[in-house]
């Protein structure tokens, strides 16, 4: 008798995308990830652990924004054009140079851009609202108030002030701001390891020629080159077979040595059992979620074990990689301790849809795409293939969705196309 | 006397953006990248040497693309609901199975998704076309024609079609084709490497605390995770002093030993002529461009010695990386043997300005921006800062640009922006 499916709250049926990965990371809850210290040099797309802060004032002293004469201000009120003032030129300040003469009232210093501002100024005049006299003689003829073009120390980034934010993903840019705080080191979340299986007796490495009826294993390579994108490291655990015996102890096995596991197969109905007992057997929670309202990617099964997520993705390489986008990266990020993406979009592009697209009411569809250009801008032409090529895995340059409530869109609809980089 | 500049063409001024490139990527003309055999495993990012060919008919075998029974199409023409075709059952096909045995007119064999076909048949039937009568005989009440639900051999990809074009950066999809066809070494063009020299007598070590006046190194380390992120490999030559005898024999070594090389700091005019010389002390045909109408980035210099593209990048942090996404990113991938770009858009999000925002008509205009989230989309809020002012080098999300013809935008247009990833 076949066993009735149920999710975790004893429903029926098939659970909504959205729902899948709430509940998920609901039960994950808030994540510490684990901190490693890396110099800045190895330290690009790592994600802070903490919020860091500047150890200095930013300038540490004051520096010209501009070129021209470094002054105090009270010198040059009431200056203008029809009554300039007159300044004695005391000083000429070189870049990279401490300054230590003292500038007198009725005095000035000639000053580059980024040159410190010597003792007894506060201002700066721009070199276009002077006029020389001879070589010891200026005229203002514009008043500069107190602070104009200058840097005030701490006014770039105060000690102790926020550099970057925790759970940041470590651009180039913000390596260079660390650096120029005279960081070294930086404290970053431990990398993830993710252990993946491929199962199915009909399976071969890539490496075989597959006899008739078998076919070449494509997800251990596209699954760990995904999760490496995502930041996290991949454990490969090759092909196992499905049968329980050596099933359930690989599974505990990746599950013991890795913070995230995948096995991937197993799109027939013995194979999805074994795959939910596999994940019972190991504790609770157990199975959250199994089968979700996609298309592709239906049959994918979400469980949890202790603190450590366990998905079985469909056998089909598409398949699985559509599950591992919308359900095991987001899973990554927030174990990997990034904050919550929200703030930053994803890579995307409007394009206009080259032809029909039906999908089935209360079914998220994920519809991967060509994109081309054309005169009115970017043009998707959806790309299908037969179930069992493997060809169209690659031939897509993004994907858009289309939402449980829609039953398609018609040609020439503007879609939003998630770009695959 | 100040020295008159002029560009290659006797030219007296600035440069615009896209022509300066355009004269750089012309003298390099076209491209053949050396090349590295790879294994699939090692592949993510590397781009592809020529074209890769499947060096097999896939599938081998015909297969079905459906649940349901292999039969010889001709037995089912004219099956209709109200006139259903009866059809023995004499085989069951099993996943991973090479079926030997012939499949006779009027009979057929189960068979499942992926299952190969039987000797004999040409067609498989849905499981939603069959009515089961009995363990050995069911009906059918729709025709199938020939190659009906099946992949035929060689439909997904024939011998010798093409897998992945020349020039192709490979994808976690990509590699999963080529595991798919069974190839686990792929040949890639071998990564550039690119020579960085942070140049002034004012920069020091970002691990060292500047004595007044002095500041940290933050190129270094920005333009060696920039260059990184381009798929290329840094060589950091660390800070040179900008005297003549140290520097002409760094730039030298630096040419002699990389594929590109770029040199950062000396906004100052007696640096900039430095760089110039430099350059032109290499030989043919020298320096391309000097100073190009763009804001922030208008000191750069471009030069080329024999094949090997030198830029001389301003000194200022968002200026350089500025500079190093217009011109030195594109020429990386020029070199790499990346094909042309333009099949393929950047990362960019619309949003709406959130000031107005004024440029100089002639110039492109580079403006960073923070996105933020409001109910209409997204919001850009341009990143102004002080010049000296490092900490805005990491606060911008992307950046959107301004060209020649436009004297700047009002608050609420809508803007693209390419997103820093």
């Amino acid at each position: 008798m076949p066993k009735v499916i149920r999710d975790m709250l004893g429903r029926q049926g098939l659970t909504r995308v959205d729902e899948a990965l709430a509940i998920l990371l609901a039960r994950l809850g808030t994540v510490a990830p684990q901190t490693d210290t890396v110099p800045l040099a190895s330290a690009l797309d790592r994600i802070t652990a903490g919020r860091i802060v500047s150890p200095e004032d930013l300038p540490t002293h004051a520096r010209s924004t501009m070129d021209g004469f470094a002054v105090q201000a009270v010198d040059t009120f009431g200056a203008s054009e029809s009554m300039p003032v007159y300044l004695r030129i005391t000083g000429k300040i070189a870049m990279g140079e401490q300054p230590a003469q003292m500038i007198e009232r009725g005095c000035c210093a000639q000053i580059p851009t980024g040159g410190l501002l010597p003792p007894g100024t506060d201002a700066v005049v721009m070199l276009e609202h002077t006029v020389p006299i001879d070589e010891s003689m200026i005229e203002i003829v514009k008043a500069a108030g107190v602070g104009a073009n200058l840097i005030a120390p701490g006014e770039d980034i105060g000690k102790n002030g926020q550099a970057l934010p925790a759970g940041h993903r470590l651009r180039p840019q913000d390596l260079g701001l660390l650096a120029g705080l005279g960081l070294d080191q930086v404290e970053v979340c431990r990398r993830l390891t993710v252990g993946v299986l491929s199962t199915g007796d009909e399976i071969v490495p890539h490496t075989e020629v597959p006899p008739p009826g078998k076919v070449r294993d494509i997800n251990g390579i596209t699954l760990s080159a995904l999760i490496r994108r995502a930041g996290a490291k991949a454990t490969l655990y090759g092909i196992v077979s499905d049968r329980k015996e050596i099933f359930f102890p690989a599974v505990e096995k990746a599950v013991s040595e890795n913070d995230l596991v995948l096995f991937s197969g197993g799109s027939s109905v013995g194979m999805r059992d074994l795959g939910e007992q596999a994940i019972a057997s190991l504790g609770n929670p157990g199975i959250l979620v199994h089968g979700v309202a996609l298309k592709p990617g239906k049959p994918i099964i979400i469980g949890l074990t202790g603190t450590t997520p366990i998905f079985g993705l469909p056998g089909h390489p598409v398949s699985a990689m559509v599950c591992f986008e919308l359900f095991v990266e987001p899973t990554i990020r927030r174990l990997s301790g990034l904050a919550a993406p929200d703030v930053f979009p994803r890579a995307v592009v409007l394009a206009r849809l080259a032809r029909n697209i039906n999908s089935a009411p209360g079914r998220r569809d994920l519809i991967r795409v060509q994109l081309s250009r054309a005169a009115t801008g970017w043009v998707a032409d959806p790309v299908l293939g037969k179930s069992g090529a493997i060809t169209t895995i690659s031939r897509a340059h993004g994907y858009f969705l289309i939402d449980e409530d829609s039953q398609g869109f018609t040609q020439d609809t503007e879609v939003e196309v998630t770009l695959y980089l």
